[in-house]
């Protein structure tokens, strides 16, 4: 009968419950540390002006970008969560306080060529804090402390954040290159992880560097490791240039904060390869990964920048902030075997009425809801052996039935799905026994 | 220099921090109700194909839609929730359990004339339960419970949730009407509340009614009021037909089972004039008034339908459910003053520095995040009275100075800022303190 194609677009994720509940635990989990950091929420509209969006962005951009018009109006979906701050806090200036600090947890849209792992609709974890004039550098250093707490919150030991500041590239560019765009070859350089060092190579030499300039880019973000090392080399290398001697004096001040904010040495190295290709970035930049699972790349990036609302207004408000890209970190974890989702039903309990009258069974429920247990009622006229196929079906870690003889006898048959073990409880210890 | 538009797009809503928290207070209030009646959370494209979207829409669905093409596709935002749960459902059909409880909080978009308290982009927080084949009428009083929960966990207690039977009206209008469409009498009787009884008498009447027939209509739709009384009166109707009998029963046992569920009876009336104009409903129909703001209409709708998946499957799949209308109900509660935002911050205490060595802060504020509590730190280099008056207009209940002698003595001085009183404890007691 049918000819419409219920199947989801492609490039946008759709999960069945039992993947959604694991996805929407990730999520609570980030924002619960974004909030234990006294970080606001802000919500913005997924639609904006499309000038709005095209403000600053590239030709890739404006490609990817989903727009349309609605009457007079020329509107597009937000590709990030950064161009919509940057216009709230504009918009807005006078009616926030500095230091201003924001978290925003939503769904943006880039609908670029479909392929694995990459989607068209995925949801941004974004944390940054703005500045009015200023922003201390230690707020550089606080970043950290967060993506510390929040990888390890979502159960994981064994990652590295990657610091950089990007005064002591475009410093070294500046010194080594000429006539050569210090952005081109940051590009370049960004994506050594990517495609290899020969690579980059070759594509240093075709930006028109020769073979020694580009061996000495290549040795020199090639340099990482524990930060007071890396600081040593830095500073022995005594590159006469301002711009290098202030980098190295930040990536110090924020890389020694970081320890005082108790971010354990085994998370975190100075990485000179770290560039964040995008140009806003001028200052401190992270990356963030997993040594287990390298070819994810990069959980959690961001970085400093001058100006967040350069396009829309004359203040002059510093920022610096994170960006984890959920969907897609949800996406590899799963393929990776990472995630293995538990159930498909959030309840803890599932009361099964065995009689026909059921309004002894419906008192029980409420019962349990009124001391805060998620309870699920089991309402259908079906066999026991079909309700109890649904309850081991969904995962429900407990099954309490309710028949005649339990509301005589007062003691109700609760079943623990996971041993299969049963025992008849009053209400009271029943209710103990599912708050455990 | 800027020529760029800042303000949000006519018809959109966005929140400064202190109602954003406000707001996100109340969705979480739904959500856990939600959860803790044993829904699960599914989460679906705001972008659906146009097709899927405008399998069943009228007219009004077809101007309001934002519909755009992208390569080759014909794409559109949602529109409501419930159009992309049939989506969801016909496409997982054999991937999910039934009797399916989905709870579903997003936005969904319509591009309608802004007028005040109408949006363009606003929250739905709906709740479904899907069966397979059959679903027992036992719901369709747990739907009840459920608004009577999340209404009195948002801190209302004067609200009444109208409960009706479409069969009811169906057949009294096949038995009263001659040739007119008893769906279009329903999407007069439906505006009643709105424009008043003298105009729906008008509109009845250019229906083709007699004045007879319209004033029956009206007193008829007229019944409400406590649910055994109203039950009596449909009884003693004795109207000869099949479809009314059947409502009167369902709305019987309906009615019957709520007080079952435990819901006060002042809380839940039988109305006859509670249409709810779309079509796709069968049977109960729920709207949800607070008393003390009529004016506001129904905060919480919804009702039963016989098929969910008709448009896209052969599948027999009923089902009942309710929605929230979030962003227009927080809006209308903050123009009456009854939502008061509170502080324009999550966090439970600010930590300031007072003293040049800022890292003993820093380890303050690191021990009462481990302790679970949301902190603040004030990184920048402000005099102490700036750093106060940032305290005072975040709303931060309680600011704790870090300088050289609480340092050296190792009790810290809390400030509470409601109160403001200040006192010196050890950080043990400081934490007690604060997770009080």
């Amino acid at each position: 009968m049918t000819t419409i194609q219920t199947r989801v677009l492609s490039g946008f994720m759709e999960l069945l419950p039992k993947d959604q509940i694991a996805f929407n635990q990730m999520m609570d989990t980030i924002r619960s540390i974004y909030e234990l950091f006294g970080f606001v929420p802000v919500d913005t509209p997924a639609i904006e002006r499309a000038e709005v969006l095209l403000a600053k962005a590239g030709g890739e951009t404006e490609k990817q970008i989903y727009r349309f018009q609605k009457g007079d109006n020329d509107l597009a979906l937000r590709f990030d969560l950064t161009v919509p701050l940057a216009r709230y806090v504009s918009e807005h200036v006078h009616e926030l306080s500095f230091p201003f600090r924001r978290y925003h947890i939503a769904k943006v849209y880039r609908g670029e060529r479909p392929q694995k792992g990459r989607f068209r609709e995925f949801y941004q974890c974004d944390i940054d804090i703005i500045g009015e004039g200023d922003l201390s550098l230690v707020n550089d250093a606080e970043i950290p402390s967060i993506i510390y707490c929040t990888f390890t919150a979502l159960g994981f030991s064994n990652f590295i954040i990657r610091i950089n500041n990007r005064k002591i590239l475009n410093a070294f560019f500046q010194t080594k290159l000429e006539g050569q765009s210090g952005e081109e070859v940051l590009r370049v350089i960004d994506k050594i992880e990517k495609i290899g060092r020969d690579a980059v190579v070759n594509e240093l030499l075709s930006l028109g560097l020769n073979a020694e300039g580009a061996e000495q880019v290549i040795e020199f973000v090639s340099l990482r490791g524990e930060a007071a090392a890396v600081l040593v080399k830095l500073k022995e290398r005594a590159i006469a240039n301002p711009q290098y001697e202030e980098g190295v004096r930040e990536l110090e001040l924020v890389t020694q904060y970081v320890t005082t904010f108790g971010v354990p040495s085994e998370n975190f190295q100075i990485d000179l390869s770290i560039a964040r290709g995008l140009d806003y970035y001028t200052g401190t930049v992270y990356e963030t990964v997993l040594n287990d699972y390298p070819e994810i790349g990069s959980v959690c990036s961001g970085g400093r920048y001058d100006n967040l609302t350069a396009y829309y207004s004359d203040r002059k408000l510093p920022g610096v902030g994170i960006s984890i890209g959920l969907t897609r970190l949800f996406y590899q974890l799963r393929e990776a075997g990472i995630i293995k989702p538990n159930a498909a039903t959030l309840a803890r309990v599932l009361v099964l009425p065995v009689m026909d009258d059921i309004r002894p069974a419906l008192l029980i429920a409420a019962r349990l809801r009124e001391a805060g247990i998620k309870t699920e009622i089991y309402l259908e006229e079906d066999k026991l052996k079909k309700k109890m196929r649904y309850a081991s079906t969904v995962g429900v870690p407990y099954v309490v039935l309710v028949g005649e003889e339990e509301v005589s006898s007062k003691t109700y048959a609760v079943k623990n799905m996971v041993t299969g073990e049963q025992q008849k409880l009053s209400l009271e210890s029943l209710i103990s026994l599912l708050l455990r």
